[in-house]
């Protein structure tokens, strides 16, 4: 198998900071080609979240359909680092550089278990699902990729998304789902007036407090068998009043749920839009659902993917919904999908790394399932 | 008597904006030593609230001993005015500037009825109480110059302010108490991290929202007889975090709460630190009162004001609590205290005035509160 070491670093060497893509996706395109993939760029968008530069690549066209996913934007690198972000330099065994956990490691470790697989001549199709805009909006990412793909006969059966799920070490967890996420965003208008004059005035800040308190009041859920419990959390107030005396105008809130397969975002959008109408006739609710709760019940693929890691980092794998966000949110509404990939300590972090020894198993990983999938 | 428009528009030409004098105390100490009064000019205080300048004047030694007190400083300007705020002009029977109303034009007519005081060589002593910084902190003036007065024999036996307390027009109200103030600051301290992870962060919102309900819930009292219900609300909420999937480290309100009689600032003062403390141990609570409640009840002293106001006005003045603080609530520690001035419509607004004519009537309702005080 190809050694996925100096396609991390040539990954890691384009600095491609969500929007910029800096050549990343040319250096994996280019990989793909010469294993025989056939690629295709798609663009997508326009400003303010756009245009985005995404890759699909397939080789083979015949059933099963097998699809890695992933992405080759990062998160800025940040200030403090012990060494250049971009260089990709290697020391006592770690990779170092922004990028390397998540996931310009996973991607490379694709590519040589793809490269392994090809050269079985093994049957069906293999795919990869590529986009330069995770980290970011995601608008014109793999969501409208996948559009493309169900247009043009690319369905796959089941994806395999990279990002970094292990926790202390390579093997130990596998995601089978992910939370839904809302944000919200709630303004209370209100009349100005003289605290001393408060019968003259309607202080918005009293109802915008009464609707906080009412919304992180109630019990979601209490979990289930694959979920946490749903959790509602105030991540912001504002009212921007500098006079002691005054009666402020206008107070506004944000709040974000990460909620579990027990509720569904509109339901949720519904429920605080009521609280608010009763606390604030005239209060503005704006929602935004960046993804739905999902999962992907434990079944064969699943299994497949958890005793394939299981028998090459000897970790039997938590199936764990925990966590932010991914991709897979978009993937799940064509195929069940399973997450794999590096403990993700050092992610978005300074110092961000991969010891050569995980993307090693990594790569070895994806190749066992890969052969088992295809057997 | 003397005319009181003069002087009001020398006052008004200087822009003695708090904290700047302009010598508009020089103007008021001179038509003081004009008429026979002994003055002293006392600076109190150092950066950042001083030093703030300030006036005594004393003519008589004997008793018994009134005081008129008041501010020669102004609030700033602001923009479109129709005419230069402090070009003092008269037009169609209207005195216009910053000051007119709050308060020169009263201390003018105050300087009036006390011309004719001397003049009818009344026995007694009558004496002004003057601030240069009554509109800003208030921390330097009618405060330690009381302590001053007292510290050197000038303890007053009744004192009328001339803020402008009357309402529609002159005449219709007189204030005999003013509700206490008190502003605090709560700062809750919490756990950053990300929404994803609520159980390795401890949201500070969560709390500061509890805390904010269950303070503006209690109902305080309902008011008694001389004072309104008091009122708690909360002025300014803030936690300044941009990034939607962040639980933020810290949220602070303010509140101010204006009291009546029923309470002490020091146990309204204790009760939010109560509830803060159970909802938050380790919030920090800073509060400041800024007055506390008081009442000069009906007596000899209010009916002598209210009778002679309706005497030279036609009204029957309502004795009122309303409004906001005052330096009455320094100088109720030392004596009676009463409040009687112009109709305040304009007072801190654009093209601030006084009619000609209520400056007149003012000045007369002054003389013949003197003429029976001393009676
Ligand atoms: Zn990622
Ligand atoms: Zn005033």
């Amino acid at each position: 198998m190809l050694d996925p070491l100096p396609l991390a670093q040539a990954l890691i060497r384009c600095a491609s900071v969500t929007p910029a893509d800096a050549g990343a996706l040319d250096v994996l395109e280019a990989a793909l080609r010469g294993l025989g993939f056939t690629t295709q760029r798609l663009r997508f968008g326009g400003p303010p979240d756009g245009p985005v530069d995404n890759l699909f690549a397939r080789a083979g066209t015949g059933a099963p359909h097998f699809a890695f996913a992933g992405h080759s934007d990062v998160v800025p690198a940040g200030a403090g680092w012990s060494v250049d972000p971009f260089a990709a330099i290697v020391d006592q065994g770690v990779l170092i550089g922004r990028g390397a956990n998540d996931m310009k490691g996973a991607l490379a470790a694709m590519v040589a278990a793809a490269g392994a697989h090809v050269a079985r001549g093994a049957p069906g199709s293999l795919s990869f699902i590529i986009t330069g805009d995770e980290e970011g909006p995601a608008t014109f990412g793999t969501d409208p990729l996948l559009d493309w793909m169900v247009a043009n006969g690319h369905r796959p059966d089941h994806c395999l998304v990279g990002e970094p799920t292990s926790a202390r070490v390579l093997g130990d967890m596998v995601k089978i789902g992910r939370r839904g996420s809302l944000n919200c965003w709630v303004t209370v208008n209100g009349a100005q007036g003289h605290v001393a004059y408060p019968a003259r005035a309607d202080n918005p800040v009293t109802r915008l407090v009464r609707i906080a308190d009412r919304l992180k009041a109630r019990v979601l859920d209490d979990g289930n068998d694959w979920f946490d419990a749903s959790n509602l959390e105030v991540t912001d107030l504002s009212v921007g009043n500098p006079t002691t005396n005054l009666i402020p105008a206008q107070a506004a809130l944000r709040l974000n749920i990460r909620f579990n397969s027990e509720h569904r975002g509109s339901d949720l959008q519904r429920w605080i839009e009521g609280v608010v109408a009763e606390e604030a006739p005239l209060a503005e609710v704006v929602t935004r659902i960046s993804g739905e709760a999902f999962i992907t019940e434990p079944c064969g693929f699943t299994a497949l993917v958890a005793d394939a890691v299981a028998a090459v980092t000897g970790e039997t794998p938590v199936l764990s919904t925990t966590g932010g966000t991914s991709d897979a949110r978009f993937i799940r509404r064509l195929c069940p999908v399973v997450e794999f990939g590096l403990p993700g300590a050092t992610m978005h972090k300074v110092d961000e790394s991969v010891s050569i020894a995980d993307l090693s198993a990594l790569a070895a990983t994806y190749d066992l399932i890969l052969r088992r999938y295809f057997a």
